[in-house]
């Protein structure tokens, strides 16, 4: 496409209000603009390049099997009643109202739209398992829409629905739908790993987010240097083998420790390592006081102790039930001595410490030499406490290192969440009446094009990957008023057109160094300048990720697109 | 795809609710489903076709250098409170409010967003024209949404909007335009006009609609014959011309008719033909009264009328403006001696009328042999009545013929009615401030395919053309238990595939009677079934329009699926 005729504005400034490189670089490209907050026009370029990632995403669906469906934004508020979501998802749900007074969602998600399709239209196991997707607009009223694209109130979403006779079933789909994420996310040219997540309210272990690492992600993960394996840092179990200390038990001894109340006051003052102090911490577990123990260089995790108790509930235990159950504050309490309603649990770490510092339930003072079993009693020893960096990795390849995630997909198991409300049933092979089994699979569309150009620029502009650049060549006739390089241009477009290479011909009468600007800020892979040596038939071909430049005659130019292109896509 | 695996649920009984055969089918195919009143979901086969039609689209508008891009569907009332349409559009604009109360509207088109993005990056006439198209889904809340997809509350359209530095620039796109839309609707198989429109308030001759001609239609047009002329019956000139009677003038004579009233009354009372009688009708245009003359066979068009007065408002007179100026009831009048206060103007017919029956201003009576300029006088002769089957096409080749339409695409120069009041200005060569001029293009893309579905079935079901079927070619294993039968049947399914041939590979264990009867409501142009002779390599390929079924060895398939859509192409 000829330049000239694309609705492409550029701007030099860096736009006021946008605080992440992918917004300020999307705006500054004229790939979007900003129509109300969180709300954006894709212009001709972004457009283009989110047709590319859609592609993508389709074609990897279709292959795992998912069928291709749209349904409406226009949600009838009658079916989210009846899952109960109507009165749970707060302002962030936009609804509206049709002439007659009839009240409608307009939908951030799925899940009530399709249950209620499928359950009137599939009655018998034989029609199962169904996995059926949709890349459609969402809405979604964030309460701070923020970084471009990366949170906004309107975006595309490729959200994904299977439907199942048994758990098995949905066991394979769930794995064919991770393999999919990963083909998806890898043709897109991102560093991403498919992260444990924590599965909230709805229950069930198996739920990924697929998050991309990146510095202004909003999640912390915790991922192995050698594999794989990563997770958000609270559901990361920890593996770490702690080493029997060979020290012999001395006797227990309490020590005066001022004001230090804090560990690494206590540390300083006692002059030993935080590793040799165990922290307290009293919970209260379903209305039960539990103290918690860790090493005082650990933190514990309260998920860790709630999973522990399979307890409904866990929470810090005040000031005043501190006070009740331990007869001192916070900053003091210790195993010794506790009373027998107390359950006393413990990290794993704290199983091999020997003479370690702990509190005394009793201000200014800590004892010396504790040991459980001796000294205070351990109901139970586990994996109580966050994982952390250097701490190997739980898969046993690696070590632990941290970083923070742009969510771009999500797989989850929904069992029968909705289903269960809805009342998606069907016959099974014994003709008794079961409700399905599903599971849902989320990609932001639009986030994922964002997360794309957040990870690919320079300080001159975009950098995108061959698989969704908005054209594969970037042609430039220098100047376009010298009828030699226009003519090579001209001629240039055509061929490279002809060898099926989607081409923008930056015809414009501007100067030279305005349409360099403008192209390295597009960031089409790779450039062809028609210049000086126009004459001569020489045209300079560029790499924009390196900066490489190297003269090629224009008899070779098509076969060194092809094989650029090939390096590139690698 | 294995049909075992396409959520495709078929209907063998017709739905209550659905009342035109469009939407019968793709209930009954499985293509859509409803979730509202005019609100649905496309099914996978309804998808594929959909995006059929949106590829379609796509191609001939980016060939046409119409750069597509993607604006939101929430838009801000600020915006249709500049255009003023916020307090024009009545109930069918969907409006909501966000958690700050701030207002939106759902958009059902998209001039405000658009001009208020250009007029904020387009300074220059260097940067126009520009040409913007978009596929989006659109809100208009209907009040009686009907027909399925054809009139729905949530649908799909392409809409596209030019700006230009002048009018000569808006009629080579617009011209463009009309180009695009004829190759997109003959790309669909439909049999369609370009029909010259009213244009209503907004002014301007060039607006022009794309009809299907259908029973449904909800428009009545005016075509030729012979040539591609086609508009709304009210839009269409009369070019008729009139044979001078040879016949001698005679004296004027009153006569009684008694209570013969109508036109008809009154022919069969003097036993004469309806085009011997001169209807007279009385109108008030911006407050004057204005006699209107037109042979009693024909129709006056107060279009016509408005236009050769160049009137603002053009009304019929109430019976009391009849009494008060005429001296007699509605029935009564005529032209003989009115008031000079009242212009007399008449259809060109009424010229050629030679001793005319005329109303005489009286109860019970006409007037015989009035002559004009002789007995009454008309200050005007012209075009002012509507054109009738038989007529003469306007551009002298064919004669009239009168079909229903339904609308499928919009082509319409805007003017400055956006550009103006949105202040969407620019600097010409001269360093002037100029307002922008637009066009806008709108196709409806679910009600192309709706419209594609209706004049494309028969009582078995769909029948799709090669270009829009969800797939290329429907096998089926008629005895999927079969194992010969099964086995010709996947390997024909890998063979078609690899011809790069879309293929619905029937493959689920139910009766053949089944199978076919759900392949012919789904209307897959050619059907391959192996069956009997399965074991002698003998397939069936049967044509769904025709239901021509030919025995073909496989050997010879992929090439005769070949020629065969090649001819149905045609």
């Amino acid at each position: 496409m000829k330049q000239s005729r694309l609705f492409a504005p550029t701007l030099r400034e860096v736009p006021a209000d946008a605080d992440v490189v992918s917004h300020q670089l999307l705006l500054r490209a004229g790939f979007i603009r900003q129509n109300a907050a969180g709300i954006y026009s894709f212009l001709p370029l972004g457009k283009k390049v989110l047709h590319k990632v859609e592609t993508i995403i389709r074609e990897e669906m279709e292959n795992a099997g998912s069928n291709e469906l749209g349904m409406p934004a226009l949600q009838l508020a009658e079916l989210w009643q009846e899952s109960g979501r109507w009165y749970s998802y707060g302002p962030e749900l936009m609804r509206l109202k049709d002439r007659h007074g009839r009240e409608f969602a307009l939908g951030p998600t799925h899940e009530e739209v399709i249950t209620s399709l499928i359950r009137d239209e599939v009655k018998s196991y034989k029609k199962l398992p169904l996995n059926l997707f949709q890349i459609q607009t969402k809405y979604r009223d964030e309460k701070r829409p923020r970084f471009g694209l990366l949170r906004g109130r309107e975006f595309i979403m490729k959200d994904a629905y299977s439907f199942h006779a048994d758990k098995e079933s949905l066991d394979v789909t769930y794995e064919g739908m991770k393999e999919a994420y990963k083909a998806i996310f890898s043709r897109c040219g991102l560093n991403f790993r498919a992260v444990l997540a924590d599965s909230g309210a709805i229950g069930g272990k198996d739920n990924h987010e697929f998050m991309v690492l990146s510095d202004i992600g909003e999640d912390l993960i915790a991922y192995s240097t050698e594999s794989d394996f990563a997770a958000n840092i609270e559901m990361a179990p920890v593996n770490t083998v702690y080493e029997a200390s060979g020290e012999e038990k001395k006797e227990l001894e309490k020590v005066k420790t001022d004001d230090a109340k804090t560990i690494e006051e206590v540390a300083a003052y006692l002059n030993i390592e935080t590793s040799q102090i165990i922290k307290s911490i009293l919970f209260i577990a379903d209305g039960e006081p539990v103290l918690v123990l860790v090493r005082g260089d650990h933190e514990v995790n309260d998920i860790k102790v709630k999973n522990i108790l399979g307890a409904d509930q866990v929470e810090l235990a005040s000031a005043e039930q501190t006070h009740s159950t331990m007869g001192c504050k916070p900053g003091n309490i210790g195993p010794v001595a506790v009373s027998e309603n107390v359950k006393v649990i413990a990290d794993t770490a704290v199983e091999y410490l020997v003479n370690a510092v702990i509190g005394a339930n009793e201000q200014n003072y800590h004892y010396k030499n504790a040991n459980h079993g001796k000294d205070f009693r351990v109901s139970q020893f586990g994996d109580l406490r966050f994982i952390q960096e250097g701490d190997p990795s739980p898969d046993g390849r690696g070590s632990i290192q941290f970083a923070k995630g742009i969510e771009v997909g999500h797989v989850f198991k929904l069992g029968q969440v909705y289903s269960e409300p809805l009342n998606a049933a069907f016959l099974d092979e014994n003709g008794k009446n079961q409700v399905m089994t599903m599971g849902c699979y989320g990609i932001g569309v639009s986030r994922t094009l964002a997360a794309v150009a957040e990870e690919n620029n320079d300080e001159r502009g975009l950098i995108w990957p061959v698989a969704l650049s908005p054209f594969d060549v970037h042609l430039i006739a220098a100047n376009s008023k010298d009828e030699v390089q226009a003519n090579l241009g001209e001629k240039l477009y055509l061929e490279l057109k002809a060898a099926g290479y989607d081409c923008l011909y930056d015809d414009r009468k501007e100067r030279a160094g305005v349409k360099f600007a403008d192209a390295d800020l597009i960031g089409i892979p790779l450039r062809v300048t028609a210049g000086k040596k126009a004459a001569e038939g020489i045209v300079e071909l560029k790499i924009r990720k390196t900066g490489d430049v190297t003269e090629i005659h224009v008899s070779e130019l098509v076969e060194a697109v092809k094989r650029h292109r090939e390096i590139l896509a690698r």
